[in-house]
Order: C-alpha cells, then sequence, then structure tokens
C-alpha cells in the first residue's frame, strides 16, 4: 500500500501580520513546516503553532530561512558558511524549545523560499544548512529537492534525506520542476492539483509539461497554504488520496 | 570558607561590531551571561563564546532580553506577558543548541538592561520571564537583585533564584543600589572596586553610600566588561578574593 | 456649512504581508497617514500609497512610531528624546521621498499606536515629537488627541495642532475616550457609527456612554481601516457626512 | 593644479555600537559617506555626523546599503529592482533630514559593501540604484568604481558620475582592482599608501601589482576609517597631498 506525508509552511505571519490558515492547515497535513522567525514566524506564533500540532499529531518541522523580514526569505543572500550554519542552528533550537514545551519535538528540517532554491546547486550553502543540522545535534532529516545537493550532502553526512514533490507546479521531462518565470509553471486547475497528487503518491509519476509520464520519487507533497482556497484544496487532496488508498502519513 | 561566582555579560557584538572582551573576560569569570540576539549577540559569537566557555570550564547563562537591537535592550518596552514569556523562551532554546554543540548546557537565566530593571516590581513581567524559562522546560534558576519580583516568583515556581551584587555599584543603608542618575551611584576607583568585591563574598557586606556597613546577601558578583580596563579590574577582583581565601565558582 | 476630514492609517503592510485596503480606502479618506517603516510600511508599499494617493488628491502624512515591527508600534517603549526625535525626523524624511516623487508632499504628522497613547500625557515624549517635526524642517501640522500633551506642545512650538475624534469610539462625559479594555469602549454597530460621525461633523457632539451630550472639537475623524467591512464603512459615513451638507475636505 | 576630493565611510555604529572614528575622520575628509541605517547608522548617529559635517564644510553623502544590519551590507542580495530603488530613495530621504538640518544637504550617493560591488557589472541593480537616485528627485551625482555599470548607467540618466581610486588596494596591469581575497590584495604598509595617494591624486596613475604604471581616472580617493591608526594615516596622506601642491577639496 503507497503511503504519503502532505506538507505545508505555517506560521507564516509575524506581530500583527497573518499569512497562512494554520488551524485548517493543521487539520490536514501530516507535517507542518514551522517558520522560526528569520523570515516569518514570532514567537507566539511558534507556540501556538506548535501546540496545534502536537494536539492533532502533526509532525513539526523547522522551516529555517535567511534572515529576511522584509523579503520574507525570497531574496538569495550570499551569506558566509559558518554565518549560515550557525544561524540554522539557532533557528532549530528556538523552535525545540516550543515542540517540546507541547510535548512534541521538531523531526525535520526544511529551508524557506530562496534558500531552498539555491541549495539545490550552491555546495557552500547547502553544506551549511547540513552543518547547521548537525550542530543542533539532533540528526534531523532534511527536506528538499529530489536531486538537490542538499539532500546529496545530507545523506553523505548520516542524515535523512526526504525528497518532496509539487502537485500544483509543472515538471520537465527530466523530472524537474519547471522554472516558476516559465509560462504555465503552476497548474491552477483544482482538479488538476488532486488529480497529479494521486499520481504522484500512488506511482511516483506526473505529466510533464511535453504531455510526458515521468517519473518523480517523492515522499512527500508539498502543499501550499498562502493562496485562496488553499486548505478547501490541500482537504480535497487528502480525500483523494486517501480514498484511493493511500496512506496518508508523516514520513517515517 | 566562602565561595562566590563571578558573572559578566558576554557576547554583546552584533555582526561586525564588538563590544566586550569575550576573551579575557572568559579567563576570569566562572559564569557567561551570553547575548541570545535581541540586544545582542548574532548565531556566530553566540557559538563562539560557548565554546570558549565550555572549554574553560565558565557555566553559561541565557541573557534574555527585549527584541531591541537599537536600544541594545536598555528601553523598557510594554511587553505583553504573553509575547515576553515566548521571546523569552525562544532566545534560550536559540542559546542551548550552541551550548550544547560545545558540550555543555545552559545552566541559568539572567534578563538584561531594561529588563533587568523592570522586573524588579513589575509582576507581569517578572511572571512572563518566570513563564519562559519554565516553557523552556529545563527549570533553570535565575539571576537577579535580591528582593526583587523576578526572584520571588522564581521561587514560588520552583526554579533557584539567584542574587546577585555589585561590587561598582553604591548601596543605600537598606541595601539597595543607589539608582543610576544619583551622584556617586557608581564606584570608579579600581581598589575600592576589588576592596568592596571582597567584602561582599568574603561576609555578605558592603559599606553604603553614607558609611554604615550593610548586609548585602548574593552568591554572585557582576562584573561589568564593557569600559576600557575591564579585564584587568575584573583579574585583581579574582585574585584578591582568591589570595583571602574565598573560593571563586560558580553558583551550586 | 461644516466641514470635516477623515483620516485612515494606511500602508500598513511590510514586505509579503498586508493589512489594509490601501486602494479602497483612498477612494474615501482625504487625509492618508502612511506607515513610514518603523511598525510597518516597506519602501515599496510608501511609494505606491504615495502614488495613489497623490492621484486622487488625498493628503499625505507621516505616521511616525516606535521601532517595534515585532509589536506593530503598539509597545510603549521608554526612547530617550534625543533618539525619538531622530526616529521622528528620520521617518518624515523618508516619506517625503516618495510624497515628492509622486509629486505631492508630506503635509501632517501623527503619531502611530502606544505612541500616539504615551504622547497624551508624557511630556518627555511629546517634546521628542515635536522636536522630530522641527528637526524636518517644513513645520508640518500634528494630528492627535485633542487637550493632548502633543497638541498643546505643538501649538507653543508654532505648529499646527489638529484634534481627531472617533466616531466609533465611546466617549466619557469628560470628552475623552472611554479606555479600549472597558466593556462598550468600541462602537461595532455600522449605523451608529455613521450617526456619530455626523454629529462629530456637523455639530462638534457626540452621546458619551452615560447618554449625555458631549462637545468633542475635532477638525478630522479617524477611520479604522483594518477591519473587516472598514472600506465598505468609510464610505456610508463619507456619503452620509455629504448627503447631509458636511463637506469632506482635508484640513487646512 | 591637480586637486582631490577625499571621501570615507562615516557614521557606521548602530545604537550601542562605534565603528568608526567620525571625529577624527571629519577633520581629514572633504566628503563624508553617511550610514544611513540599512547597514549601520541610527538616526542619532546620522544628525551627529551631519551635524560636525556641516559645522566643517565636509560634504555629506547618502551610503545606501542593502537592509541587511546582521552582515553589515557585505552580503550581496538579490533585491527585486522595484524594491532596490525604492529602499535606495527612502535611505537618501532619511537623510537629508538630518544634512537639511544641519543646514547642509546630501549631495551625492555611493553604494556600499556588497552592494557596491554588485553594482560594477549587475544591470538590474545598477539601474536600480539609479532609479533610486532618480526617485529621490534631487540629481545626485553617483560615486563609484571607474568602469562600472553604476556610473555608465549614472551618466546615461544624466547624474553626475564621479570615478574613486583606493590608496591602499592593488591595482592590476588593466587599472582595476586585485579581487580582496588574492595575495597582496591590500596595500598594509602606511607609506606605500601615502606615495600612492599622492600618485592618484597628481598624476592619476598607480603601480600595479607586476610593478606598470598604470592610470586610474579618479575624482576622489576612499580612506578606510575601520583599521586601527586609520585617521592618523589619513591625516599623513592630506599633508602629503597639500605639501606636495594638490589640493584637497571636494568634487565639484
Amino acid at each position: 500500500m503507497a503511503s504519503i506525508d502532505l506538507n505545508a509552511d505555517l506560521g507564516e505571519g509575524f506581530g500583527r501580520w497573518r499569512l497562512t490558515d494554520d488551524e485548517g492547515l493543521l487539520s490536514v497535513v501530516t507535517s507542518a513546516n514551522v517558520a522560526c522567525g528569520f523570515h516569518a514566524g514570532d514567537p507566539v506564533t511558534m507556540r501556538r503553532v506548535c501546540e496545534t500540532a502536537a494536539e492533532r499529531g502533526v509532525r513539526i518541522g523547522a522551516q529555517v530561512s535567511y534572515r529576511d523580514l522584509a523579503g520574507f526569505g525570497r531574496r538569495a543572500m550570499d551569506v558566509p558558511r559558518a554565518e549560515l550554519a550557525a544561524e540554522v542552528a539557532y533557528q532549530i533550537g528556538a523552535l525545540e524549545v516550543f515542540a517540546r514545551a507541547a510535548g512534541a519535538r521538531v523531526s525535520y528540517v526544511k529551508p524557506h523560499g530562496a534558500l531552498y532554491h539555491r541549495v539545490v546547486r550552491d555546495e557552500e550553502q547547502a553544506g551549511a544548512v547540513v552543518e547547521g543540522v548537525l550542530l543542533a545535534g539532533t540528526a534531523l532529516p532534511v527536506l528538499g529537492l529530489p536531486g538537490s545537493r542538499l539532500l546529496e550532502l545530507a545523506g553523505e553526512a548520516g542524515l535523512g534525506a526526504v525528497a518532496e514533490a509539487f502537485a500544483d507546479r509543472a515538471y520537465t521531462d527530466e523530472g524537474t520542476l519547471v522554472p516558476r518565470d516559465r509560462d504555465g509553471a503552476v497548474v491552477a486547475d483544482p482538479e488538476s492539483v488532486v488529480e497529479r497528487s494521486l499520481g504522484l503518491a500512488s506511482s511516483g509519476t506526473v505529466r510533464s509539461h511535453t504531455g510526458a509520464v515521468v517519473g518523480v520519487r517523492a515522499r512527500s507533497l508539498c502543499l501550499h497554504g498562502d493562496t485562496p482556497g488553499a486548505v478547501e484544496l490541500a482537504r480535497r487532496v487528502r480525500e483523494r488520496l486517501t480514498a484511493s488508498g493511500v496512506r496518508v502519513e508523516a514520513f517515517a
């Protein structure tokens, strides 16, 4: 029987500002990528998200980022390795307190935004993220793009390396994401997203933008939470998966 | 045989900026109050201070603060209880990672600057600091002014409550600090500071600004590290204490 | 013929986050209190709000605040006079660039959040705001609560002192606001808000929470923009005023 | 008779932290690059530097930067054009207030740190800086590296384009700077720095790292202010220039 993890970015407010429907998403996903204060995520929000996640048995992950509230962590930065490693560890440690207070723990690490994309190829920054996870001392698995330098280095360092896929993004014939600035990069039709989720979860395949069936090995699907209708779409994805016999559960 | 702890604020730089001679102070003190990023203290500095402290057997404490880099945490803020508690926990968690990576752990919590002074009387904020420490889950002792609301609430919550004294500050006949804006509030003469340290450590007494001998029960002396000659003065204090048969060691 | 200014807080997003419907509000108000980056308001947003305000002939004001993104400027801070004055001037200068680029200019200053409430009585901070306005060199009028120390000091310094009223807040028999933490402090019923606006604008009176008719002299009404239905309510207020023969226009 | 401008970075502290000896440098240089709050430079410091600069007839320039206090603006960032342009304008506007209050005005713009190096080749960001200057509306000249994309675009936009040279940096045979990570990139010997200053100012030439005489056309020399002995070295440079008949004055 096939199984899949569903993850989403949560706690992406800051102080007075809100972005994600954390309550709604935590009733659907199995893994919560919690913002740790560098691109979003004030301590009160981190605490609340951890409490709700723990109550519902949702796994808590640290979504680490560049220090960039003004840019929401979406602007690539040339952060030297030692700085980035220490910043990653800092964020993990800060989140651990709230996970622990909620009776849970931080179970994985996922880079956010520009850092997520940078560590696909950047040797220095991918190494810095792995070093930061090792510094934090808890040998947490790392969530990222299949084939990314981050997952390779995580594996070499003895950390778990968990690949994720996107049901709402177009794929090339090579099984990589169509860059966001290309036409058709984003799949907007909800029913298509639901169908693609099922393909990715049950057979590890998706139709590329040319129509070919390509393999995308992923143990987790990333659901977006910051668009109107996001929670409703996430719910439909989960229901279709379950109805089709896919077990929805956090990755081991 | 009398014993006393010597503590100092460390890691008070941020990025390009430095303030304290961390190397020098860590060769003298027994407890290091490490800035955790809210008033000072970037992750690289936190890591380095923890490593050096661990190497030298200096105890590591979390110096928690209002979120105020621009004001160095010296401007009192009306932070609501839930926010302040979560911010305190966040800072402790962030520091724990670096203490642990250095083979040590965070052993106590001390508020910084305006927060330090606010929690002497402010019920809500003193309670918030205690709640933050409890949230962090490790039942850490709290360092503060004798008679402060913070130490009272820490004691009621089952946490250790450690009083500290200042050899370079004038005391009233009631054993409280002469406010900083009064004439003679600060003792500038190094030899006087050394003598007062010895009195505080060996007999728990100090001469007040009126010349009376008053009792000040403290298990730790706070040495300032941000003035010229600070490290040299700290060294003289430690030498005089040791030469006079006072054991200089971290509080139990 | 009576006339009244309608002001609202605008541009209260930061980077990825949005709060106010700036487009909607700028089709209703005559004065825009633009956030200048300290509690909210990134440069792109400031630019856009100024451009839209200029196009529609809406007057631009600098909404100055404590430096507190995490608390949205709602936490009182003991900022020393010289610091606060320089911070106020800094914010005004930053906004001036965007007003000027849009073919307009900054026409007044209004403190935000905790600073707004602090300068009602705090001599030092009220003086600092006035000093900041004078530093900026353009002798701008100041918008605030009638009877506040801020308006008194502004007047003494030769600046315009413009009093504002709130149609959605309860008033005491003395014509002051019922504190926000009291029952009934906020008037939630839209029709009541519209009626009270008309009373304030046309006769300078409002019914107090005891039912007495009290005088509240104000040249501007502050409309809130961060609640659901805010723009619609603002529109109704404006329509009722106009229909009743009150001229809605920026204060002279 | 040859003439040259001497510029230095000033006001590079933030709150409690200091970096540059602003008083000392302002007695030597003719142009002050004042930090505007994004990489350094709190409002109180900006005000004080402007006052001292105005008193001594030193020209005031806005040293604009990425928003990066933690990295002191030394980490390249992929800031989108519209954001960067607005951020540049914001910083210029903020500084204008303090220059004006001191009876002076902002006379030029110079990018700082990673932005300075990025705009040598980056079309988008060089364009953004020029757009930011134009937004500020005062047609200020721009200070940068000779041959940089920034100076080219500034010239095309009708702005002044002022080239600067570094007496303490090694040059290639092509007249460009030897990259900082190469051996011998920095000229440490004070007497050599003084000699090179004279060559650059009087004949527009300097000896390259291979020993060849190369031309470097520059109307300003950048003196570093953040190293021990910086002020003393700057003073020696100025004295040698004056003694050799070079007029030291702000660029026209």
